[in-house]
């Protein structure tokens, strides 16, 4: 009989996967550093992205690197952190394996956090006219879109076209969805064609552009005070944005959007009217990812309204206590009972809960349900203007843009990025430039080739 | 009789067309400011790029804004000058006419200077396998194949798969062409793979990757003094570069390339070899861009081997005095009766060359026969090292290097980028970090919603 073979000298530590490497999985990531297990973060893209910057990068005001960080170099120094490149296809929670496109990855305790996308509400033709933004990819295609308007301007008038009604459009940008998103986009478009672009064309008129913000509810960011959104209004409007809220969207084309009236049950339907313009953008809503479809279905449960998958107070899935779902492809129940918001301080809350729930698992305690603390939301309102609100405490203007900045820069999460954004800022607010004004198409280098 | 109607102020001034904006044409643009003509600059992107950096974004050390300008922003306090973002079909020298996609647009002097893109020297098929780095988009599609090239070999160490063949296929990068750019490429890699990424990884070693940079002359830097090109070749190797000289490439595939040794005529002919790697990167040649061919016919001439255009001492176009050809696009004669090299200072001398003619000409006098001044060249091997030659000043090595980088800084045409790239490259240079590593595909925004 042969000798016993020598035991490994450390037992095979248990496996955490992490799904997504935004703000919830990367706290997780972060929250599990050192601990005695073995972490895998999958993520389909290589970078972390800082999304509330994303429309200034859309908006020429940043580069991508300034605000998206490869996960790599967040995670280098976390020993038992492994990050693989990888797309998510299914969730078997049978086999306790997350499926990858050729291969499966066992765990022991699952993190699904891969956050939500645009959705049109059942019109996805809509999207080739009305792009949303939520990757890199969609930034600096809907920058291409943007500049390329001006261009196409400056071409009819160069012509001696007659400014009629093509010029126009061109010159009309429409931002559909007055959420934080969709507020700083205006006010961000409002500030290029307004200071940035002004010298330089030579036959239209940038200052002429008209910006247009639509949004259903009665009022811009529908989620604030009344007092607030009034103010952040009467800021968008100084600014050179026409706001129309109340106003519901029924179609969307190339050539401009028809809108109606929101009207109270009861009343006439009002007439529709449409709104021409060449760029219309969407920030007008989100849904879960489809994996959360799967993983809710294979736990035998149904997606809420928007996608998401229901979670209970220990953001865990029903049934399947090895299991945590959190951020925007969550619900979880909040404390007045409605499900918490699709916001970066739920998913990192959520994250750094999750994996205390999971330590403590690990060593047979149950942890205390989860309770969003409530930091404050805001939201900026183009150059110098933002409001604040938090419990009780209001903040509106300068003061709120100061803080809101401040805000932003501690949370990028690297030192380098914070050093960079902080000069292209202060150079772009004192030159009134956006310097990251590049149109680069992905037939760019064909075409060269073809002539 | 109806009165004469009053003259115009000032009658119509002559209307000088430049096409494109890289170093050759925004330099006749810079050198027209003020002068008594109207100038339309017409390109097809919307940005100056300075190319000698392309490397840098190619390799995650900086971001495209950092070395793209936008011309209307270089020009925007050039009153007489106006940008029109479009591409340029063809010249109709009868009409004097340049043909844009949906119109024409007369001049009175035209200034063609479009460059060059890469040749494959008849082996169309090679590109898809080994791109070439010529814009912006194939500098970020090139960046994303070396970033995907670690994360495919991660994936195989992670699955503990026989760490054989494939797995060292993923981790070989072959460089063809060691020219100033292919010695940068082959250095950036090996900085990337030997700092930057050495942490980032658990499965495999990054240290361990293999750079094959291939050149089919007998030295590295071709064009350099055998000395000097002693010197880059050895300091590639202390990096890590693997270089093969004298090394002609036969075929190129999705697996790697097939080589051969140069022979002298007379001797046996080599075997061919293979060197298998995953991504190839072509840095081997450039070619006039397919407008130089229109032109050259439309005059009546041939273009030269590289695609040229002949061109007069005067640089203008035989029997064209009223157009000039200047550039890459350009076989303009040196002083050795060779065409002069494609190079930044020959198009920007070129340029301000051109502009002085034009304003010669309107004036009746008749310019003196360009001469170019060679100012030295010099090229970067990786971090701190550099080679620069002017007549017999020779310098190698980090003060070399320290001459590279405040050059190009000087160069750099915008205050703003020029204060950005110092902070990113202090930075880079101190931590050994390249922040710009993003991956960004076309496809992103899409899979998203797929799943």
């Amino acid at each position: 009989m042969a000798t016993t073979p020598p035991q490994p000298l450390t037992p095979p530590r248990p496996h955490v996967v992490i799904v997504g490497g935004g703000f919830g999985g990367l706290a997780v990531a972060r929250a599990l550093r050192g601990a005695p297990v073995d972490v895998t973060l999958v993520d389909r893209r290589n970078h972390h992205l800082f999304q509330p910057l994303l429309y200034q990068v859309a908006t020429g005001g940043l580069s991508p690197a300034n605000i998206a960080v490869p996960l790599r170099r967040i995670l280098r120094k976390h020993e038992n952190v492994r990050v693989l490149l990888a797309e998510v296809r299914d969730v078997d929670l049978e086999a306790r394996e997350v499926v990858l496109d050729h291969r499966r990855l066992g765990y022991d305790h699952l993190v699904v956090a891969a956050g939500a996308t645009n959705q049109w509400f059942g019109n996805d033709d809509w999207e080739q006219h009305a792009p949303g933004l939520k990757s890199v990819a969609d930034a600096t295609a809907i920058r291409a879109r943007i500049l390329r308007a001006f261009e196409h301007a400056e071409l009819l008038g160069a012509r001696g076209a007659p400014q009629g009604v093509a010029l126009r459009r061109w010159l009309t940008f429409v931002i559909i969805g007055a959420g934080p998103t969709g507020v700083e986009m205006a006010g961000a478009i409002a500030e290029l064609a307004r200071d940035t672009l002004r010298q330089d064309f030579r036959s239209i008129d940038t200052t002429q552009t008209r910006i247009v913000l639509v949004e259903g509810a009665s009022q811009v960011l529908p989620v604030y005070p009344s007092g607030l959104a009034a103010k952040a209004q009467r800021e968008l409007e100084r600014q050179g944005v026409t706001v129309r809220t109340s106003t519901l969207v029924t179609a969307v084309d190339a050539e401009g959007i028809t809108v109606r009236t929101a009207t109270a049950p009861g009343e006439p339907e009002a007439v529709e009217e449409r709104i021409d313009a060449r760029t219309v953008i969407w920030a007008a809503g989100v849904r879960a990812v489809p994996l959360a479809a799967r993983v809710a279905a294979a736990a035998g449960v149904e997606v809420d309204r928007g996608g998401r998958v229901p979670v209970g107070t220990d953001l865990t899935l029903p049934g399947h206590p090895e299991v945590s779902v959190i951020g925007d492809m969550a619900a979880a129940p909040g404390t007045d009972g409605r499900p918490l918001p699709g916001l970066a301080p739920v998913a990192m809350q959520g994250g750094e809960y999750a994996a205390a729930a999971i330590l403590a698992r690990l060593s047979g305690r149950q942890a205390a349900p989860f309770r969003f603390k409530d930091q404050g939301s805001m939201a900026t309102v183009g150059r110098g203007f933002a409001v604040f609100q938090r419990g009780r405490i209001r903040v509106t203007g300068f003061l709120g843009w100061l803080g809101w900045l401040f805000i932003h820069l501690l949370q990028l999460v690297e030192m380098e990025n914070r050093l960079l954004v902080v000069t292209q800022w202060a150079w772009s607010y004192l030159t009134r430039n956006r310097s990251a004004r590049l149109i680069v198409d992905e037939a760019d280098g064909r075409e060269e080739r073809e002539g």
